[in-house]
């Protein structure tokens, strides 16, 4: 049977963990929308709680749907209007899935962890999390004044980094305890910091990437042993947080290298 | 007489220039929205053709607008329902400014230029534009399967960009003339290229940034001479094009410092 009903239980589950922390948080669980979230989702073996999808999911994401059904995962097939109003993009591709909170295990030995602080767009924080996987980082550390790292945008903006990075929601005195047990040196990156081409990125490193508006925190500031810049030309004065971020951590990856 | 209706004849040039490139390219003019970009058209001295304010404008933003008006610039006080519906943002700033197209001048002798090739997100060429203001490109050459330079998103995402960098909209066989006049390397960003670090990026250069789907254009591949790449870690398969792009600027930076 089709769903074809906006009130039927799990779409309306599925809408209140697209549009709210608080509902996610409560649930434990999150939304993903799209044949290549989905892809990655499967393949990371996390907990699939269901699967919704409608008559448009190609030909490939049926198979993967099927697949999960031999699985005795819980597939739905739903109609394309209740789709279309659930979806956060104009063409659905047809698939969203609910999936339960999962933790990827963290090395023991890390030498470099991204700690996005207070950063409050959410593609953002998705651009900062793909970086961060796609240049060698080991974990992410939360700190609560940046936004929920399980919110629709963010998973689109990381493009699957979710799936492969160790994130970890922590206060500023569990950030503390982390990084003194690791002996992560924590700096935070700063337009005015020391250029970091100058910097020695190659020890263990904490890097603090500050909000859009505010910079990085008081609690961050009291943390951190310096600061690290990236360098600009002309009288441009400052970059996405997102960019200077996901440049800062390619230097990183270049000095070790 | 404070304009507050939609019929009125500017509100609707307005609407017509923020939503459609052709109106842009037959007017010759596009809509700025915002202090801060409102601030850096100002201090650029482009062509103002008039400013839309309404109550919600900062006392800041008023005075640059009283400051117009005793340089004869239009300025009209509209509605906030009005303004409301021309604006892009949930929360408008309370000013708009249609501009006359301008050409910042180019420098005759060049050594960095950016090539955004079928880029298509205006979110991504504006964050393009902007890191090569910041990464010392001394222009942009758009070519004709590119997303409009003067969409609002690329505008906003751009940060005053197109207030600083000079850009020229080209077609292929223009810019071959450019860049071969210039003796510009031109090389295509590519994931399987050398990587960035081992790349001789000092010389005179033309750098191709292929689009998010399809990459660069046959055009493009048959003027080039080399592809540089981003080398990352991890399963990751690719990059945003507005940050993989901008990750290589920042290394050109480095490489020239």
């Amino acid at each position: 049977m089709m769903i074809t009903s906006n009130q039927n239980p799990k779409i309306k589950l599925v809408r209140a963990l697209l549009s709210r922390t608080k509902e996610r948080r409560e649930a434990g669980a999150f939304v993903i929308e799209g044949v290549r979230l989905f892809e990655e989702a499967v393949r990371s073996a996390w907990e699939i709680k269901f699967v919704l999808y409608d008559e448009r999911l190609s030909k490939r994401g049926k198979l993967q749907v099927e697949s999960l059904k031999l699985k005795n995962v819980e597939v739905e097939e739903i109609s394309t209007s209740v789709m279309q109003s659930l979806s956060e993009t104009e063409t659905p591709q047809g698939v969203l899935a609910v999936l339960a909170d999962s933790q990827i295990p963290m090395a023991e030995a890390l030498n470099f962890v991204l700690i996005p602080d207070q950063i409050r767009d959410p593609g953002n924080l998705g651009t900062l999390l793909r970086s961060a996987a796609a240049t060698g980082a080991q974990a992410a550390l939360i700190p609560p004044e940046t936004t929920d790292v399980f919110a629709p945008k963010v998973l689109r903006a990381g493009m699957g980094a979710h799936f492969r990075l160790p994130i970890r929601l922590m206060d500023w005195e569990a950030i503390r305890a982390f990084v003194e047990a690791r002996r992560l040196q924590v700096l935070i990156a700063d337009m005015d910091g020391v250029a970091c081409w100058d910097c020695d990125l190659t020890q263990p490193l904490a890097l603090v990437i500050g909000g859009e508006a505010a910079g990085a925190s008081t609690a961050a500031l009291q943390l951190a042993e310096g600061k690290v810049g990236l360098p600009m030309r002309g009288e441009v004065e400052s970059l996405n947080a997102g960019v200077a971020g996901s440049a800062l951590m390619f230097e990183v990856l270049r000095q070790r290298r």
